[in-house]
């Protein structure tokens, strides 16, 4: 049969970047999902403390291949 | 390691207005997931029969984080 | 046939809250539609006088059944 | 001259409903400012706790005229 | 107490329609969801091999009733 | 005079395709209007039941010439 | 009771401006309904021919209010 | 160090056309802002009065450099 | 050095369908560009002639990587 | 063979209005386009020099059938 | 009383990277703001010389609450 | 004549970073076209293998001047 994916949305942090974001989201939801094959920005925010950057926050879609 | 955070997206409804159909789409939620800290709403609905609103339904993003 | 469905959009007023806004949008039109079954909320709105919310305004989309 | 407006972009709470948090927002906004006369939802949001809907945020536009 | 619904976003793919991909994908997601009860088509695409289109895919929003 | 055009909203219906449930509400429409001459596809939906589609959905504005 | 509004979607369409384009729609409109008090552009396009814009097209949302 | 704009939203109004209710809006906004630099239209509506544009209103996104 | 696609708007038409619409401006397209390797669609509209639906158009972004 | 069309994104600019800015644009492309046919505002902007717009700008997608 | 936020919209530049033009506008907008909490990324642009990136530019929306 | 400018789609790809990935593909289209002056980011993607980000993909407007 042809392939079916699933797309599950999460939020990375990261005090450094948005690379950095991205790779922590994906990291945690690889714990359970060994499928992953991309993502897509959905959207970009971020924490502020003192006038600081405090954390970079990023919400993807992620898409893995559902397997039989 | 840095948080990261899933999002679901759920739907409630209500016979009383958005807000009691958002906090039944939450209680029912978190029968199964401890973690949920916030919701965005989606899209706002509505059922109607004979000219009244029968039911009021609101889509819901509902964000909670993602423990080890 | 298989069913055909019309949309309009109308805007219901309140000063009360959407929920009350929406239902008079509905009684309103149900004067002259009988069939209408579904509607969705499309903006939120509303006039401030003297520092207080003087009217809440929904724009919906109305839906209903074309008959034979 | 012609009317020009302003419109500024402010975020209310409540922890009872929507149509409270832009209230709450409406009020604190008018210590400064003495014309708004209207409002759009931009967005609307909310706090869980412990599976119990803890605030409702809702993010506006507010317009008002801008006096000679 | 009211019914609370949820979304889940899956892609189907298939060589002959966009119809035949929402099919696949719907089979699929039906081996461990019992209750799908519709869904909304949030975007499609295709894959292109020496100018035919290899592949339809569709991304879906499927809806389905939590049960007790 | 320079020509105006009304465009109005429908939702066809068909157990066979998008194409199909585009033609359902065309026909349906054209039993009062005459003059229809352009449709845009807003939404594409469907109901499922035993995990196959029951029905397509598509949600349509039809454009058509207001005549003197 | 409180006031109740319709939209309808029209185009207009003019030789010389999106200005007249909108003056035009309005103008036919107004031989059904009497009691428009609103627009806003949903769409501005236009046709061309030999190089220069033959028609300036304007899509618009029209609102007046439901009378008793 | 690196430049910094702001960006303010307004609305300007004109009898006469979109172009003029910019002008009046920067006009206006220009009278305590010194260094506007450019602007986006965020949406255009108007006003209507017996079959007539009685008023164009364009919503003005504007920006300017925030000095030192 | 790493890849580089282009992605180009086009418009396909057909008396039968969505999908055969979009081979034909695939098939177009692929004339004078060799390397076309994805599609997406951003809008289906048709025209409609006596009630019957004359062609489906659909509007297509199409990706090609860029060769050195 | 069904036609097939093509969408190309511009930016005119004029001193005077949007209408102006417009036919700039179109005039420059139709120099190696002969078949230009129709066009879209995507985005309406300007620039200001001391308080009075010094340049209107308008984005456009504009569409032209590819030939044999 | 309920907390109340506004919302600001700055521009931030810098020659390194997003993040680094996003740090930029918050240290400019915290010189009159001190109690900026978060920020939303709206839209990333840059400036381009003799091929090469000569300005990343990031529009933010910035909150900080309304203090009594 | 006053000036005008096309805008052109493009997807760059990098291991590294978005601003890496939005450099190569300036890099190439420049090869081409002398005159790019700026770049809009429309999406951000990106491919994952074994749990790690394998590509940052960005997908830009890129906007150049067109010479007499």
């Amino acid at each position: 049969m042809s392939d079916v994916y699933k797309l599950i949305e999460i939020v990375g942090t990261s005090t450094k970047s948005y690379e950095d974001a991205t790779q922590n989201a994906i990291t945690k939801a690889s714990e359970t999902l060994k499928a992953i094959s991309w993502f897509q920005v959905v959207e970009q925010r971020g924490a502020v403390k003192d006038g600081k950057i405090a954390e970079f926050q990023v919400i993807l879609k992620v898409g893995f291949k559902l397997v039989d």
